[in-house]
């Protein structure tokens, strides 16, 4: 079934992205970019460590969690060993490739290029990890909490992963 | 106080289940029963790890992450050996039980069953994953990301889990 | 930009705060805090593990996970190491100071003094956990997930986090 949006006023989406694995930032990376190819407005505000997918390159150098996951199929005794994060993010990253999904920098590049897309950067976050603004990818707007709760308040969904 | 659902219009929830731990889909599962308990039309839409939960006995073999969760009472150093994921998982099957609350397989059997919950694995996951329809259990709905956000954008509440 | 809360009716915010670790319990924190100050009616319901930080000076001793994390500027193996995550949550807490952000403590305790910020205690989980309500802090609301629901059909803004 193709995604439709609701008739009438253009529906708005609000998400936060807090988390830096590939795993947690692929999910909003998808949502937003079919809620805006389906008509939708769509703010996506990185915080914590979220930021970490605006850093230049920063999205390429995600990696996904091989530890404290109990679904991947690997003991946290090998999840452990130097190297097994890498080995866990590749094997990700090669099966998103084989079933033809987007990959998750295109998807980010999609979002800075589609007019319906607001990225945001948490400006406490970027004090707090010693961010400068010339780290961040272009195109973002740079806000804090209020900002993001603004954006909320005028939000048909809203979503914190 | 017993949870009631607004007058007039029938609520709608939808929850996207995104993880593979026993602890993060058994929010989910009694969030969606007390709502569709309370009258509100429920979508679980199980995506990324999530999917583990609607493998058939999959729901059974759900295990406590027993390392990068500092709340747990164990040391990371002791939730890496062999077997204490294990034994974190009994633990709070155990404790769940004691308590009279539902346990995660007869909530899953509730949404199967209840005409209001409408049970959604992600396709492009099953792909990704490599599992197959014959994988899963009965009653499911097949659909993507554009599903999942005609059905938020519809929703009263909407939460990703 | 300073946030503004939507003119007309008073918005109302529900979240719920599943997870005990300081990095997953300070976004709400600020979340809450940021709405009410801009007018909001906000409700925190604290289930699963955020109930630690609940307890009797349970804020105060929240931890940083420091495995499972890929984000975080340590390897694995090393935040294995017994200490790891005492170092972590201590760097964390060090930078939050340095850029002038309110402490998780602090603002637990705005919670509690501002009328328009309810704290609820899961009370299955209470007893899931064995916890006294003596063991908790004062000024909590005690309720279940049917309320929880409640609260969350009469919101503008919903989140699980």
């Amino acid at each position: 079934m193709a995604g439709e949006a609701p008739e009438g006023d253009t529906p708005r989406v609000s998400i936060i992205v807090s988390k830096g694995t590939l795993n947690m930032v692929f999910p909003p990376l998808i949502l937003a970019t079919t809620a805006a190819s389906m008509g939708a407005e769509v703010t996506l505000y990185f915080t914590f460590w979220g930021i970490e997918a605006l850093k230049k390159d920063g999205i390429k150098n995600l990696k996904v969690a091989s530890v404290g996951n109990p679904a991947l199929p690997m003991p946290n005794i090998l999840g452990m060993l130097p190297g097994m994060t890498a080995i866990a993010t590749r094997m990700m990253k090669g099966k998103v490739e084989e079933a033809g999904m987007g990959d998750p920098a295109d998807l980010l590049d999609m979002c800075v290029e589609m007019d319906n897309v607001e990225l945001v950067a948490c400006t406490p976050t970027l004090g707090v990890m010693g961010i400068d603004e010339d780290d961040l990818i272009e195109g973002l707007t740079l806000a804090g909490a209020g900002y993001a709760m603004e954006q909320m308040f005028e939000s048909d969904v809203q979503l914190f992963i």
